[in-house]
């Protein structure tokens, strides 16, 4: 039995990696797509790559309309901006269909919070509560019942698979952690200003944003629910010269000093021991071992997310690397999972195959 | 039911492609892999971003034998430098394997122009009668029954497919035929040559391999056939800074001069008809239509090719331009699409869901 | 003594590559630069990397004004778009300037050419006649005497030098000459377009502009003056990912068939003394020898351009390939080497150590 | 009153880089360049994009040999592997020339801590007490007299100047401190490896080698110097695809707390007046004001260094950042400067024109 889904602002680079995804679908019936620049076009105009797709040649872009959408589609991927996602979201969910958000508008909990960042008030506070942080690797259960997930951003994706068992587990504290983290151009969306031009983008490396990114606000909500405590990260934004690609480092204090190398390889297996527990059933993330680090081209166009990490003996600090797509599994890759686990289905359909 | 299949050179860029064919294919069961390089580690070791596969941390590498490999496979992909494939390929036919071949060794069905074009004496000169060139839109009856494959090179396929048609429907002239190719560095195979550092590459464009390019062989083989006629063509490659793709523009002289807009448009709607009728039934044949052009882009990782043409009133010439992944449909996509219609399959299966 | 300078229209990629030479040329003292969008702004705000020039905290942008920039400058720099070039050469020249014009609008000497090329009536008729063509390789002595001066464009430059002086010398035939040009994306200027974003650009390759490109007005124009024939040429521009750089591969057919050894060794005699005869004065021009073929990273950030050539006995054609930079010796280097002239100076003032 | 110098080494990147500023720099005579796998070809026959120097010409690479080169050159720049260098240094320095090594092999000036970190005995223990590390910036008065300069690595330059002055007055704790590095891909040298092909690098970003970079040595050397204490850092090094530049993003601890704006402007005004005392002489130190952050394409190709600061109000951390060229200040450029200082040259002789 297939889903109805539909995509509301399929032309961004989230909005093409989601029609890419569910295109090829097993279990999807794709039966509309919006968006305003395309609206008349077909799939195949827009994007000759999926042409050879059966509904690529039939299937137009329309103008986004939440009433029509619901009586197409059980499920809505949203795909836009964040402030203009939660006009679509409160008639869907109304109309009885469910939401997988891809913009910020849900994944805070607190209006307060959203403002601090977001510089405008919460369009439906009353809805953050209902919102389910789409991250599976954490709320696996949660998400089999929700009507409204908010998909995770890709740098908090890449910071807190990494932490939050870590957290947990007590094995680092909650203080003093940094998140240094590199992101491929199409982080920044098909925005078209100059700063993400070929020339300005190619031959340089640049930091941004600096020091209040937005994505700190859900990356210490979740920080601090696995800390039990409050945290507040570092967290440093880079531009880098590639098309997909998020590497994050993150520099960790562990709980409990080593001294000596058995303290150290102690250590060490308590780290394997947990992400191992936390990750047994988690088939997107890779734990590497042996010498093998983190590496963006292991994941692109894929759903995994690699991980490894070392123990400074000189500095006494851990340091843990992870490395995933900011288009799979920092955005659409990682919906379609969430959009899986809401329906019922092994959290790998449609997404096993997709890798490049 | 299953194919068992092996693959001999499995650790070079086509090796590589294969392999990340061949363990999402859902009728192949991969049986042995073989690189001297890396004998006796597993797949997941040697390639972590297949580490998910359920084969990959079990199967490894072995040094190639060919008897050995007979006992365990159906069907063998030969991914090695021309001359050696040839030794490989003889004993496993000879104990009942079906080879695909993807080096340069089978493509010429002449041992002189072999020589002529590779430097030394055929390996193997009775077996040329017996290869078919696995280009499957012009070939696609004969590799049903094909015992020994020769898959044809990344620069022919972009030639080949955009003027076979054209000149078997005797639309442009056998003659004076220019083909401009620009190609991926990953062209180059994994040889470890100061020429393909990244820092010799990168930011650089250059030709290389004039005048005589070695695929001149078999491409000029090929469009004799079609033309039935002797051809000689002009053939450029240019190595420029992307990991994967071939962009080809070929200057071709239409048969019949057209001298206003009636005759030119006359002449684009044959040129239409043609391409329609010789790729009826060719799923990875991407004709495009209105203002398109093919872009390397829109291809990588995927088996497809994009053809265009324009007509220039100016000069009398049609310009026809191609695009494909020279690891995919340039060679070992399209190797599977062969092994695919050599086991009686959908030439799209484990294909079509394998783009990027 | 120093020539007292401005640039109007500073803010593109050829307006930037004129600040870095015309900052570090030794008898230019840069008066003015224009900008609408800097107005106000000091070079070193605009451009940091260019701060540590004293010229650079001192001098602001200002709105473009021909009055005042007369009265500051003896020569000026037009780096602006077709069409409002014009607007003000009119009036600096009235006003007694020498201009050195970077668009198209005086490169060509007929009015309907223009037309038939950009669309709209030319907005100075009565000027094309007295603008110098600014290839000093080949216009050197009329620039010296030049008030206005008409810089070529990059496309042109690449494929004029190499052709020109064979044409001249009747080496090849003046039919069927093709041009297949690939350049990097600041050709396209520092246009805020998606097509030029740094994700559609990196890792693809297309064509574009065909068939018919601007720029074919310019280079028919002096390939018929050096003919001495109306020449109508085949010319497909690409888009490749680097950021500067331009490659031509021309296909000429010699003037005489060569048909044994002796032949094709006697006709690269002839063009070798044809090249050396023609560039002996050029310290420029950069003609390889041995087995050298042109690649853009040896020519980028400075004014060079790289040449080199090869006999094909198969098909009795003559490649010629070119490499040059698109904003030095395809832009901005090549005015400043007609600035050099018009000032009757050495034509390598203030370029030859600008080199990368 | 040109110096006569030679360049040991001159094949590699930093080779080149020295090639290129050398044959350009006004007041030196290129007497010999040593290269064991181009000896007997000229400087033009090895670099094309030499060849319009007159040097380039005539010059030819040499076996090296310390007699020969001692009786030729006044002053000798090694661009040797560390090991080699000191080979070469020790007899060069008993002959009377002056020597600029940039290897590492006297840049710590502890024999213990080199076989700590390179892994084996020091080749010269007795010189280390005699060489100056040519960090001009820091060093600029005792490289007047220096017969043996140790030019400084590319990752410790970029770490160095911006954190030496902080520690010199105070700012900042002298412990937790951690600098995350992005380097392009020469930094690895021109080293024939599978790890620097294109294709291997392109499309990617990783870290390598942790936690324990041989860079650490120098770098904690000078900044123990620099803080009068024992200084223990954290350094993630990472690869990323361009050619050239560095930037690092350093996490470091202010000495003082600030509660409030009025605390926090009051540091951000003494962290500017350190940088401006620090660097008031230094022509290639660009501290960054207002909204700018460091971007390598400012900086490629010239021998500045751009450094950057926030405080952030939410954790009380001070992050800095710098860029450079890994080649130019991060190796050869820099190796130029301290030569200026050693002949007793404005520093910028021969550097200031030679940026992009």
């Amino acid at each position: 039995m297939k889903k109805k889904v539909a995509i509301v602002g399929a032309s961004g680079y989230s909005g093409e990696e989601l029609l890419r995804l569910l295109l090829q679908h097993p279990r999807v019936e794709l039966v509309a797509v919006t968006s305003r620049q395309y609206a008349g076009q077909t799939i195949a105009q827009v994007f000759p790559k999926f042409a050879h797709h059966p509904a690529a040649k039939t299937l137009r872009f329309t103008e986004p309309n939440a009433e029509l959408l619901a009586r197409q589609a059980e499920i809505v991927f949203l795909a836009l901006p964040h402030g203009v996602a939660a006009e679509f979201a409160v008639p869907l969910l109304q109309l009885g269909c469910q939401v997988i958000d891809l913009s910020a508008d849900f994944r805070v909990n607190s209006a307060a919070v959203y403002k601090e960042f977001y510089g405008h008030d919460h369009p439906a506070p009353e809805l953050l509560s209902k919102a389910v942080y789409g991250l599976p690797e954490i709320y696996r259960e949660q998400l089999g019942d929700a009507s409204l997930v908010a998909s995770p951003g890709c740098y908090p994706t890449s910071i807190l698979l990494p932490t939050v068992p870590l957290l947990r587990e007590g094995l680092i504290r909650p203080t003093g952690i940094i998140a240094d983290s590199l992101s491929g151009v199409s982080g920044a969306g098909r925005t078209v200003k100059q700063d993400y031009l070929f020339v300005e983008c190619n031959e340089s490396v640049r930091p941004y944003g600096l020091p209040k990114h937005r994505h700190l606000s859900e990356i210490e909500q979740e920080l601090s629910l696995a800390a039990k405590t409050a945290v507040t990260i570092q967290f440093t934004p880079h531009l880098i010269p590639v098309n997909r690609g998020i590497l994050t480092t993150l520099y960790l204090a562990p709980a409990r000093h080593f001294s000596n190398v058995a303290e150290q390889n102690e250590l060490n297996a308590k780290i394997a021991v947990c992400y191992k527990a936390a990750y047994a059933d988690s088939a997107f993330v890779r734990i590497l071992e042996g010498d093998s680090l983190p590496d963006t081209k292991n994941v692109v166009a894929s759903n995994f997310i690699e991980i490894a990490w070392r123990l400074d003996a000189r500095t006494g600090r851990l340091i843990v690397i992870s490395a995933l797509d900011n288009l799979a599994k920092g955005a659409s890759g990682q919906a379609v999972q969430s959009f899986n686990l809401m329906c019922g289905w092994a959290e790998t359909a449609g997404l096993a195959g997709a890798a490049f």
